[in-house]
């Protein structure tokens, strides 16, 4: 069952260039969106920049294994948005984080995704490897 | 239940700039990835490029309602990917495509999106409205 | 001869999935970030969005006619960087902007670019057509 | 003075999600074609794709130092485009690309580049340095 857990959010501004013939943001935009909104979630859980927080744990990174997207209403160019990421369940090496998006205070795209704590695998250094996520970032992730 | 209707594959090499930091495709790509795959199986099943298709039944676009996408291996910057696009169901106004991804052969990434048939809203042509997916191409779209 | 005109500038911070597997960003995303940055000092100048921006002068777009960069240091994710931009030439239809991309004081990236005021098609709307930038535009961007 | 050297063609469809609100390619993505233009003319010209070329020479990549486009007619979603790539300069220690976008035949897009060609910094592999092309490409780019 999900928990309510960390809690991080962000506001930006959606550009032209995110924006598709019929002028509205192009649907991969929101993924990067929500890319960077769990880096964020997890600097503010860390207290590190992302890239230190790589090199800290020695991660190569914190790759996606699901995500999914319900798109409820449009977002145009110039539309001030709202990205509220929570983790909403921490395993053992990897943890989900629920996006709400939201647009003028309405709910536009909600989002969830599960994320792996990828280290360096012990045969190769530059392929991953699941890791245990540190107890005090799990306590951290779960709002304890 | 599912069908399993028009198909539609593709080949694609990945891109140096697709690729983040961790060497393998950033996430959001295989959305985009994923979009224009849908656009060409929609130009194969009505026999008319994406621009002609809108102009043709009068649609604003193709939006996506719901998305997501399991990711089981990573790829790399010239890797050379196949994609194979199957609508999944065809509902009155709006359908669904599975999406699978396959590198060397094994299957990388799944993805499932619903997709909306969109013409102009008779109040604000700019905006979109839901429409009847043609007859002729449900029944394509179904692979009847 | 340039002109030191109109400037506005902002500071973002740069993301993971906007870097390339050399770590650094990846060099389209700095026109992405001109772009932006184009679009905000219209904004600026104009105190108007860029749709709302667009729809007063009743243009299609401030489409680039001719870009230019020298690229003099990389940028990392989570760099801090600062962009000031300044409309450095105005014309009659035409203008030109010039971007320092600042990263930890120094700079790191230089453009320039040159845009056109591009309205509607008097025979086909759809497309563009160089118009006047307006009188009291033209003074701003000069920085009269 | 430029000489005429390698040269590498290709073709590719503009794809919706390439296209801004005013229906035409938006700018940064011409950067992303000529990125892979000038990795696939590399792979071309050292009968390498790009992940082996990096590890053959042992770079880190072929950093971009100066580019620069000039825009001449617009591009839309469904467009077959062809990108002729020819290196033009080729120094000890970097090169010069010119890339022609043609659309239904008609220069569209021309931009010119300048690479690096980058290994590991000897003080730290994670930083870049430029170093002699070789000889043998060095001829091959140079077209003799």
């Amino acid at each position: 069952m999900d928990h309510e857990g960390f809690t991080h959010a962000r506001t930006l501004t959606v550009e032209w260039g995110q924006c598709d013939p019929a002028g509205i943001v192009f649907n991969p935009r929101f993924f990067d969106f929500f890319d960077w909104s769990t880096a964020l979630l997890c600097e503010a859980a860390t207290g590190l920049p992302k890239a230190g927080m790589l090199a800290r744990y020695d991660l190569l990174g914190i790759p996606l294994v699901e995500t999914g997207a319900r798109f409820l209403k449009p977002s145009r160019y110039g539309d001030r948005i709202e990205i509220v990421s929570t983790v909403v369940d921490t395993g053992r090496s990897s943890f989900a984080v629920r996006h709400r998006l939201l647009n003028a205070g309405a709910l536009a795209v909600e989002g969830r995704e599960r994320r792996v704590w990828a280290g360096r695998h012990p045969d190769d250094p530059t392929r991953m490897k699941a890791a245990p996520i540190p107890e005090d970032l799990v306590r951290r992730f779960r709002g304890e």
